[in-house]
């Protein structure tokens, strides 16, 4: 746990930050949900408030005055055991309250929040408020995939600013790294924060495998789709192909064939495809096919996390052929914080390292991230692995 | 027609008054679209703004330079002879263009018309213009229930304003009027403007008929409600039956119990229901059951319009038994204007009169409306008909 | 009402004639449901039953002992008021009862229901046994159509038999017959049965019209097909022009393009399309974007009827452009009975006449037949009408 | 490999064995698809036969004659590079070909099959042959669940047959063995044969752990009932959670709760709930929910292989905490074959062990059966797992 001077700086840049991602944006961009995984950037503001003021706010402060008695009702996501909430499918269709509302709703909290963080020393408040700020963290990378998503998902193809950069480092020749098979530990070590799906430390027993020291790039990507990659049956999963053709699936999400040339939707606005740049917005059902065409594979998490010291990371969030599963001795934390990550181990894949769209610090060689199969609107990316 | 000054005179006025119905709004209500039959404010300001690009200045202004190239795609409702067009249940998923392009949109063309007008003296022009002009007019009265709508379906219940009314007139006891059958013509007869769908002025022979010199108020269906009208399988159409048990319906649209009491919501807010109010929000399903309840019946188009002398009209909507066809010797207009109404007559059912959201002089005894039967976001109210 | 010999005979001929229509199925034609307007041949011969067994037998013949207690569940249609009831898409889930068992079913009943009939001659039980048999002659008709979309919606396309001729009349030429307009009497007229939909007899005004002597031939809609009606808008109604792309239809129901030519499946199995037959198995929608194309229209139900006495009838189930709606003073009969016809009358278009899968005497120049506008398995076909 | 004349025996058993699973059906009961994971019997028995003529028959016997050219598209399930097939959902449409047919379908490729076998010594042949024994062996598992399905979802509920017992053995009390941490070696080792997703004989780590001697029992499951375990959001995963809700699922599938007391369908009709056998029909959710309940787990699908010598199995198929995945070193088959596991690795979970469905010698320890997390037709149940 950090110190609270610098747990009350963390916390204030935390909020300032989210609000400096929303800062190019029209009024008129934070209302929409073009699709249901993507929450409008009104519902994230209001949302990563709302937990300070579930959770802490007015359990520790005496006759704390919540800023509105039906945003309890608007803001909670998917706590069940908290109460009733609006769908998650109906977000994108509430105009009130207004984007000026939440931001007063959040100077309220953030004013509350900071008086409590000055006047109540408790390890538990301290607790709290930590991973209230790793919730809002986590949001400031939804808030700037769904952004995305909502700009890109619009016919102008409005740009998001002039100055984003999408790529962190470019590919031009990748190589295999050979790790060593053995025993490897497993899981967060450390005393700073993590998520409790990293905790467990545990030991994995893993095969002699090569992990490639870059991810694959768009170049390598285009190859497969002109190679008829999107056409060969056997490449994919079941319901791998029949997504790809019930949805007419053929490229990755944001590339658009103009003219016979693949361009891609970038926070910048419209560009041509940058052929070094790592593949992102790919399903975890095309990562595994291009796997399968290549012959080789995607890694586990374990391997991953095995071979982090061999190579930078953290520039896209790689798919892994894991399935999000507790890791020896999970237990769920009590009550309402307990549905933070347990309740969502089954159907999904687990994700490792980070994006553009990642806070800085807020990532972690053993951080777990995880998605359904088929989702595609996070930049996410794969390495390959090969058995020797 | 209208001569050319008051024709410039009613454009202008049409224009202003569709943005003072929007000034209450903020502008995230703008954007939203909770179901798919609700369409956006912004959508409607746009939309009735290209139908006068489209229809006339890119077609009688040389090298017209139209606002913005995409906005064809944007604001096109359902003209299929135009091009390609948003999906209308994707209206509510954009963003942009803004409100604020929106309304720059509107002033450019506004301007570029009003010079139209002034220079240009033909009478395609003006007919043209006419028709956007009800047209507009029609999307006036669409924005207030759109609105209302928005509002209304929000968690948070905000109002449009304190003044808007909804009752024009209050109903303390009705009687019957004796209306004698026989031949009767049918259509609109005047020079002045009207859709083709009330051309064909025809003769209809009527048996003699009571009609109810007032509308059904809240206070007799609240009498159907709590004789269990809703739960009476033999008063309803067997579609109406499935609709009202898989949708939960129970009361018209807006009204909320409360402790026990019915509240409805209103533009001004969630009220007391108004017991001598006309009932409004109800479908065509629930008018049709009432009527069934009090062993009367429905109008049909032609025994409303023989009546018109006898009462008032156009305080609500009113639901008739007619299903929405052609008359004798309906002809659609050639091309794009041609889609404005044949080609929705089928499987809806005729309204007359009008309502509280229905702008000044925009309707008349001929005025045939329409809308699925299931519907219920406009005012749609009934008034009963017994035979002799 | 028929005398008491004369409808036992009836009524045993009825029921023979149900077998027979049976009799070229294999024990599997018998069970499934493709589609849901489809019933199991088995659900008809249970249904038809159960209709003698529910409104007569147990109500006129004290400690009527049913054949099996869950029959009135299985084999229940639409009776909301007399209890719950196999939802009608899961009627193709249902192996059990066997055929063999509702053979032995319907036995049952119809010795019960001859013994009653020779002991009972109260009118009301004749009434209602008049009734049901003209039930289940309905059903009759469903049955052939329902076996012919069972077999030639199968990838074998199984014939039903060699016998079956599907054409009553070929079609050469056909010509207009002029009726004049004036005031025209509606309705059921005579003592002999007709249901309580025709009832009513009312005076309606027609203007004078042209009707074609003979129905549309397979050659007249090829040449609507081939000059490229499937794809232009202008004809189509709003809704059959989503429906059609989005079902991808291009051609009636049963046609095939095999190596660029047209055939269609019949009751006796696929054969080359036969140009001089009357074309069927289209939709209202089809119909209907048909005339627009001849710059002609649909008869409504009136003119129809009012032109009777000019041409033969009873070809083929013919659209009209009326929509199903109550004749003036339509009550519906008390009870469950009731349910028979008035809660079916909105969202659905008028039929006129008969087709090959009509039981002998079972129409007349009233009968009125309704389906959705989208329906196709009907032999249903159409005949055009020109105003003056 | 086995020599062939016991290869020869073993076919003509197999072949035997599914139609005596079928002996006691009406030919009704082979037609029907009650939902989409429930196959028409009669399509179990042409698919099992396709498989010999498709992969075996058309390709080692010159000149081979089909037995007709359309079952190739009527009975291939999943082959996407075999060609095109009927919809996995409309195999419950198709009354033909009649149970007959097939009948004669299977008797002419088991003679065409024993004619090769007896002729072809090759061991390609040979190992084709019993893949096909294996997979029809599977189908005849699915053949019991399935016809269970179809019977248990009617509404008369009629059995199976009079003796055939769900029960391998009751459950009085149950007791944890301690299983050591360690190596462990995990997949098929011995040459006889096994699927492909068996192979790649592997190390696996693993702690300590106690593992209970005995499955779970109706009594246990009834506690959990009883304690509120389905209204308690915190015991379910999330997906879980709305699918309980959607489903109305509040007990396994065919518990029926008859004044108060719960029933079950068996094959032999409706039961009491016997308390001493071990719950079946649950999803991988309510084993999951259970255990969570009962502050214990699930096994891994390692821990279950690894203590495979403490304890009987093969009672019930068992969910496990394992995603199906690929072992370390797993390479499909290539060709169509290869579409048989490798496909299906993602979003589904692990069964270990056998059920009262499953053939003779079907299964072993290795054996990795696989589902979607929220299916019950099967005859499911769990195994609690504790950590020290």
């Amino acid at each position: 746990m950090v110190i609270t001077d610098d747990l009350l700086t963390l916390f204030l840049e935390t909020r300032s930050c989210t609000e400096e991602i929303c800062a190019p944006l029209q009024v008129e961009d934070y209302v929409v949900q073009p699709v249901v995984d993507v929450s409008p950037p009104k519902w994230h503001l209001g949302h990563t408030t709302w937990f300070f003021e579930e959770f802490i706010l007015s359990k520790y402060i005496k006759d704390y005055k919540r800023f509105h008695s039906d945003f309890d009702y608007v803001f909670n996501s998917y706590y069940e055991s908290v109460g009733k909430r609006v769908v998650r499918t109906n977000r994108g269709n509430l105009s009130r309250p207004t984007v000026s509302e939440v931001y007063e709703y959040r100077d309220y909290v953030t004013s509350k929040l900071q008086t409590l963080l000055e006047e109540n020393e408790s390890s538990d408040v301290r607790t709290l408020v930590e991973i209230g700020i790793h919730h809002e963290k986590q949001h400031q990378e939804l808030l700037i995939t769904d952004i995305k998503f909502i700009l890109g998902n619009n016919p102008l193809l409005p740009k998001y600013n002039d100055t984003f950069s999408e790529v962190l480092a470019t590919i031009d020749t990748s190589s295999y790294i050979e790790v060593k098979g053995g025993i490897y530990e497993i899981g967060h070590k450390d005393d700073d924060f993590c998520y409790d799906n990293e905790l467990g430390v545990h030991k994995v027993l893993l095969n002699d495998f090569l992990i490639a020291d870059k991810l694959v790039s768009n170049k390598e990507y285009l190859e497969f789709i002109n190679a008829g990659g999107y056409k060969d049956s056997l490449l994919w999963h079941a319901e791998a192909w029949d997504w790809i053709n019930n949805e007419a699936i053929n490229a990755p999400l944001y590339w658009h064939k103009i003219e016979g040339q693949y361009q891609h939707y970038t926070l910048q606005g419209l560009k041509a495809l940058q052929l070094d740049a790592p593949v992102t917005h790919i399903s975890y059902y095309e990562a595994f096919a291009f796997a399968q065409w290549r012959g080789e594979r995607l890694p586990t998490e374990f391997e991953w996390e095995a071979a982090q010291s061999y190579f930078k990371w953290g520039e896209r969030w790689e798919w892994t052929e894991s399935a999000y599963l507790p890791y020896p001795n999970y237990t769920k934390a009590p009550g309402a914080l307990g549905e933070y990550n347990g309740k969502f181990m089954v159907n999904q894949k687990v994700l490792r390292g980070g994006s553009v769209a990642t806070p800085q610090n807020h990532t972690r060689p053993t951080y777990r991230n995880f998605f359904h199969p088929n989702l595609r609107w996070q930049f996410t990316g794969l390495r390959l692995v090969k058995d020797k």
